[in-house]
Parts: structure tokens; C-alpha cells; sequence
């Protein structure tokens, strides 16, 4: 049994730098056509000369690969027009992250007053740029993404012609405000369709699950599961595959990141055939995505077939999500 | 600035066995006159032979200091009055676990149908022997002890003449619990007191600080302070001190448990200062845990002086709460 997918695309993508992105960025390029590559480096991606310079980057590691990095700048309401105007093509979608948020996000927006950022949203409207922001306030862990949902709501009403997108949303009503704005969307990644909070504190603490925003309840991930198995057409596979040492993860204060970036492609297609979805596939990995973004990837077919694979313990210092456990699916073929 | 403690009790309290148990016993009674020793032993604590040889070992590994261990058998539901009888003053309670629920609790109860338990729990209203309960189902992580609260009050009334502790309450539904029947009382931790969910996973994920049942809202918590602070009369201070190695808190599948014997009445004393409730410690370490078991603990007095001092970053392989951070007060005489 064999499954055949166009030029999935990853729409929400770590690849981080140095030592790190020449391990990570061969498994995300060897199966995806493209990925939207997130800017939080230390310093963040804000700069023309920093975004072409890490796409160049990129492209040296991922070498060999048909790829192709989508990429995005760290959000700062001072960008205007001519700036952003002058990134040309090169520039995808900004994503904007709230301050200190997540990993390295100290730079991010403290506060959403639309006024203060009116003239930066404006700008990406009229440029016809996505808006891509981690949407969770600094509340009680449980409750920041729901508490979020209102400053999409409002930056939704107020900027009716920027694309924004929900980043890796994680609850029932970031998939109920899907259906109010017409130009809200969302990516979810694999393994927020996959666990829920249980998995990650109800039997031992298992800190390779940790991430943020964190695994929710089951009805959220019932909700987040009948929009993508059903490929609701605002949303998109977006991994946030996170790379962190296992130094990292396996300590006192463990970083926030699944590494699901080589098992992600494998590890969706038993999800879908688990729940006889398999006919919606393409559309939640790669044709939402062109439609929402307006891209056109690289032609690559990935052919996956239906046999029982053993997921390595880790990749150089990375420990991916399976780790040491068996898939029913694996990667053929890539042409 | 100083306080003084009369025999201050620990209703709550795992010592383990073994290297372990030489490690951690000697840091409860150095500082505590007594504490309920948990019986989750491998295999549990369940024959007056068992229950007899744990006993010595721990007086064997507190030698020197006026400390006494009151002993706790693991709950069967084929215990008899007869078998019950013949402990005598040896045992102080049974504790109950449900199947599967924590460290050690695979041979715990599966159901709690009234009439299968019956007899045990009406030989232990006879004997006048409290059943301490961890009440969680095994529900969502985060509803596990609400949803056990009907458990709890189903038992309070088939059993009026039962003293039902509810061990280490984490919610504000098991506090609203206690004013509902006469017979239920609590236990509540250092850490429960201290922490929600944020401090465990809402930044970096801290394993140190993972327990169970888990740390909940910050409206739990408050619930949690009003009742100690305040000394409700049906409240006692159990620290749940669950001592694991490092390597097995620091890793892949990370156990459930907080460390705090030989931190806790300093912490405490922190926390009750800060609220200007010093006044209501005596009763929430030692006066209500005698009047609701009926015990009367060895005569000690530990005085605690107001100083800045250093935790250390591990007792052996252990680490405890506040490992390496600076607590205001500290022991500073034992009489």
C-alpha cells in the first residue's frame, strides 16, 4: 500500500543555525518541497541582509535537495511599505511573537494596541504579506491560548485584508474563530493533532513532549483533528519541529520544542489512515497552504509506503518524537 | 526573629527503603516528632510482619532522634477486623490507593464499589482506624481529583463512622469537600501550597516540581492557602516528600514526586509569615493532625530563626524543592 503526496510543504518550520540547522535541515528538505522558515534566531531575522544571508545558509545545508525555504522576519511595528516593499519575493510572511513567549522571542510585541501597529499591518495588507503570530498571552499555562482568541479576533476586524495566521493553534476555540473571520487561518502541527496534555504529565513527565503552546485537553484535540482530517481549507500543516539538544530537554528546566521533522510526512499518513482520511492528505500538507500563501512549490512527488519503520533514537544530538519506536509508514521514493 | 514549633508532625511522608531510606529518613526526623509513614513499598506493605520490620528499619535510620514513625498498612479489601485487631497500636491507618495512580500503586484498588469494601471499612470504624485515600481517577490529568470527589463523599456517607483523610489535595473542589461531611479531613503539601501548573510547565518544564496528583490553577492554590493558613481544623500539614534519584527526575520519562522533608517547616514558616498567619502553624503542623488521629506525639520543640539560608543543590542523589535558592528562615535549635 503506497501513498503519493505533491510537494508537501511544512508551513511552520525550526531550522535554527550553525552546527544545528546542518542536522535539522537535511530531514526537513529531504522530504518537504519548501517550509516556512520561523526568524527567531539570536539576534532575530529583521534585516534584508540577515534573511538573504540565512536563506543562503539554508540552501548550503539543504544542498542536493529540491527545497525551498519560505522565508519570514521577526515582526517589529516599526517596519513600513518601501522596507518591506524591498524584500521583494525573498519575503514570505512575518510572524510575530508576542515578548518572551516562546525560545528566543525577548524582542517580540509587549502589548497589541492597533494603533501602534497599524502602519506595519497596513503595510503587509497592501503587500499582500501574512501576518503569522504565536498567539498566547502570559496567563496560566491552560488558558493563554484561549485567552489569545480576542486579539485575533480584534486584529482580524480591524485589518480585514491582511491574511492572518494562527500558528500552531492548539485549542477548540482557536478552530472556532476559523469560521468567524474570513482572513484568519491556522497551522497545526502533528503533534498537537497527536497528544494532549495527558501525554505529556499524566503517567511519567515526558519532557520530549513538552512544548509550547502545551498539549491541551482531549476535546481540543478532537477539534484540531476534524479540521485538519477533513482538510478544512484554512488550515495547513505547520510542524513547529524544534530542535534542542538532549542535553536540553533531559534536565533541570527543559527547553520547549517537539522534533518532529524527519517522522512528520510518515507520521501523518497513519493518522489520516487511521481515520480513513487518507483522500485529504495532500490538501492539510501542501494545496491549503498554495492557496493561502498564493506560493507555487517545487514539483516533488513523495512516495510513502505502509511498512513497519523504526525511528532512530535520535538524529546527531536531537531526539525526535517516536524516538526508538515503530511507524507503519515510511518514505519510498522522492522524484 | 524566631518561632516555636511543638512537635511538629508530617502526615504525610514516603521514606522508601533500602540506601534510600538511610538518605532521606534521618532529614524528616531531625526536624519533624513524628510523621505517617507511606506503606507503597515494593512489594507494599500489606502483613503485621512487613508493617513490624519497615518500622525498625526506619528507627533504625532516624536513631538519635525523637522522631515516630506512625506506620500506615496498604489497603486490601479481604482485611478483617480480626487481622486489623492484631496490629494494635502498631498501625495508625491504611491507606488507599487506586490502581495504577502513582509511584508503586500497581497492586491498589480497582473500583470502588461500597459493598466489595465494606467489610474492611466497617472493621476500620470499629477499630477507629482513618482511611487515607490519594484520590484520582484515571481521567484527564487535570480533572483526575475533581472527578474523585463523589468517590470521596459516596464513602464519607456509607461510612459516618469513618475517618476519611483525602491525602494531598491539589483543588478547590476536594476544600469544598471537607465542610460537606463531617468525616473527611486533608492533608495538603509544602508544594501544593506553593506552586500551580505555570511553575511546572509554563516556562522551561521543571521536573523537579512534577508530582501527583499535579499541581492545578491558581484558583486551587488560593482554596489550598485559605485552608492552611487559616488552620481549618480539618486540615493537616503531609508533605508527600517522595524522594527520587536525580538521574530519574532528570530524563526521559521523568517520575512523579517533590522532594521537601528537609526543607518544609522552613518553607512553611516563609509562607505563613509572608501571610501574618504565623500565629495558626502549631495547628497546621502538629495540633490538628493530633485531635483528628488522636495521637499524641514525642515531646520536641524546634525553633526556627529568621536567617537567609542556602538550600543545598542535592541531599545524595536527591534533589530537593529550592535546590540551591535562599529560604529566610531556618532551624535553629531542636530541644
Amino acid at each position: 500500500m503506497t501513498i503519493e503526496l505533491n510537494s508537501p510543504l511544512d508551513m511552520h518550520l525550526h531550522l535554527r543555525d550553525g552546527d544545528m540547522l546542518s542536522t535539522v535541515a537535511p530531514l526537513s528538505s529531504e522530504s518537504f518541497a519548501g517550509a516556512l522558515i520561523m526568524p527567531n534566531l539570536v539576534p532575530p531575522v529583521d534585516t534584508i541582509e540577515a534573511l538573504l544571508a540565512y536563506r543562503d545558509r539554508i540552501l548550503d545545508a539543504t544542498k542536493g535537495d529540491i527545497f525551498k525555504p519560505y522565508m519570514t522576519l521577526f515582526f517589529k511595528p516599526s517596519y513600513d511599505y518601501d522596507f518591506l516593499k524591498s524584500f521583494g519575493d525573498e519575503l514570505t510572511a512575518i510572524k510575530l511573537y508576542p515578548a518572551g513567549i516562546t525560545t528566543n522571542s525577548e524582542g517580540g510585541v509587549s502589548g497589541f494596541d492597533i494603533e501602534t501597529l497599524r502602519p506595519t499591518l497596513e503595510a503587509m495588507s497592501e503587500l499582500g504579506l501574512p501576518l503569522c503570530i504565536h498567539g498566547e498571552t502570559n496567563g496560566f499555562v491552560m488558558d493563554r491560548e484561549k485567552e489569545f482568541v480576542p486579539v485575533y479576533e480584534n486584529l482580524a476586524y480591524n485589518f480585514p485584508k491582511l491574511k492572518i495566521i494562527m500558528e500552531h493553534i492548539t485549542t477548540k476555540e482557536s478552530i472556532d474563530a476559523l469560521d468567524k473571520y474570513e482572513n484568519l487561518y491556522a497551522t497545526i502541527t502533528l503533534h498537537h493533532l497527536l497528544i494532549t496534555l495527558d501525554d505529556v504529565a499524566g503517567g511519567m513527565l515526558r519532557p520530549h513532549l513538552f512544548c509550547k503552546p502545551i498539549a491541551k485537553r482531549p476535546i481540543d484535540r478532537e477539534a484540531l483533528q476534524k479540521a485538519a482530517l477533513n482538510a478544512h481549507p484554512k488550515v495547513m500543516f505547520g510542524s513547529d519541529s524544534a530542535p534542542h539538544p538532549q542535553h536540553a530537554k533531559e534536565s533541570c528546566g527543559c527547553a520547549a520544542g517537539v522534533f518532529t521533522a524527519p517522522i512528520a510526512l510518515a507520521a501523518l499518513t497513519e493518522l489520516f489512515e487511521k481515520h480513513q482520511k487518507l483522500d485529504n492528505m495532500q490538501k492539510f500538507v501542501s494545496d491549503n497552504a498554495r492557496s493561502i500563501y498564493g506560493i507555487t512549490p517545487p514539483a516533488k512527488k513523495v512516495i510513502l509506503v505502509k511498512t513497519p519503520t523504526n525511528v532512530p533514537s535520535s538524529y546527531g544530538s536531537v531526539v525526535p518524537m517516536f524516538a526508538g519506536e515503530t511507524l507503519s509508514w515510511n518514505i519510498k521514493e522522492i522524484i
